[in-house]
């Protein structure tokens, strides 16, 4: 068996890493590139949505349907996205984001956290593109959302460092912020989730520490398919 | 004593309303109308930041900082707006903001809630406009942040019911998602944040429930100058 079979038995995965760092010699450009590498390395075909290098549109407007308004007087987005997904009239770059998303069964995040949260060119990516009808529906949200059979993971990196982000320290548990995006966003369309990978305070921890940040998330995803999905339910989150 | 002065002497305050919705004759934009009506009523100065209408922009990139980069070759947006800020070489766009949230004493966020959070164009205005400097410093966060001894509070609209959102509810209770932007956020900046409006599944409520939750909101703001600031710490939020 050559080698090239043997990765294709190993692989053959497909990986949407859906990234928005600005400054590509960043550590979160850094643990982007070691992902392509590492997954690419296993066989798996990667694809990045870069997403400010694309120049993504973040806000949610009537420029999103392409054509006629189901109501020019009145605009709803979530009703006109919802129909113009079913008419295939959602504009290009959406359609566009909603494909690599179909095809893929594991999708990254790579971003620093902004405000316990995502930026907004990210979230304007989960505002957009996660639409009524593609993403879920009522009924078809939470276990039954219409990304079941994926795996998502939250790869990020933090201004403060693991004890700030701790039960008792200023900022609360890193899960209490992980609820909207894990919860609310990732679990409501279906995914499984894994565990979040949080690359603590790079800016405040030692050369030592920041240097391992990078190889300890390609060592992770040398056995990332083997991983069972977190229990997504409040006591995960906010338990004891 | 003629009713203008009585006005002056109840009001007085300086309000900022950010706002995030495409279309005027929505409820929020029915919530932002009556906030502008009954506070002004009330003799305070009102300035309504419209976000879509302003085609507000809310991708954080090098365009931030007019001028020179302190270092061109490896771009770091909070250390480069931190410095834009203090040498006033934000782009205008920020700086307008700026102004007008120095000068409020009530900050309102009238919202859709989308992905258990604020549309992209909202989160926008958070990354941009509370930057390093302006808004906090270190040491200057939480009860130190720089914009203490304002107010904030967070009116929105939701898709779900309040019985989703509840501790036993689908999608959990709604503070869980309140904490990182009231205290991840607000209370970082130093706001002492006033309990949140929140107008809960429109789309699902009743003719007769509907038509209260604009009229409930103008009888809230009537004593809103009166209202203790909620304890902003993990209790409130993922108590029992």
């Amino acid at each position: 068996m050559s080698p090239d079979v043997v990765k294709h038995s190993l692989g053959g995965k497909k990986v949407l890493i859906v990234y928005a760092h600005q400054e590509p010699r960043s550590l979160n450009g850094s643990l982007k590139d070691v992902a392509v590498a590492e997954l690419s390395q296993q066989g798996c075909t990667v694809t990045v949505s870069d997403l400010y290098a694309m120049n993504f549109e973040p806000r949610a407007t009537g420029k999103d349907i392409t054509g006629t308004l189901s109501n020019p007087d009145f605009f709803n987005y979530g009703v006109e996205t919802h129909k113009a997904y079913e008419k295939r009239s959602l504009s290009s770059d959406i359609i566009e984001e909603q494909k690599k998303l179909q095809e893929a069964d594991l999708v990254i995040f790579q971003f620093p956290l902004y405000w316990f949260s995502v930026p907004a060119v990210l979230k304007g990516w989960m505002d957009r593109v996660l639409c009524q009808g593609f993403a879920f529906d009522f009924p078809g949200s939470y276990d039954d959302g219409f990304l079941k059979g994926k795996l998502a993971i939250l790869s990020l990196t933090t201004g403060g460092t693991a004890s700030m982000f701790s039960k008792t320290g200023v900022n609360g548990d890193f899960r209490y912020f992980l609820w909207p995006l894990q919860h609310g966003t990732l679990h409501f369309c279906g995914f499984k989730v894994l565990a979040p990978q949080i690359s603590f305070g790079p800016e405040m921890a030692s050369e030592e520490e920041r240097k391992r940040m990078v190889p300890s998330w390609a060592q992770r995803l040398k056995t990332v398919w083997e991983e069972e999905p977190i229990p997504c339910s409040p006591p995960w989150y906010f338990g004891q």
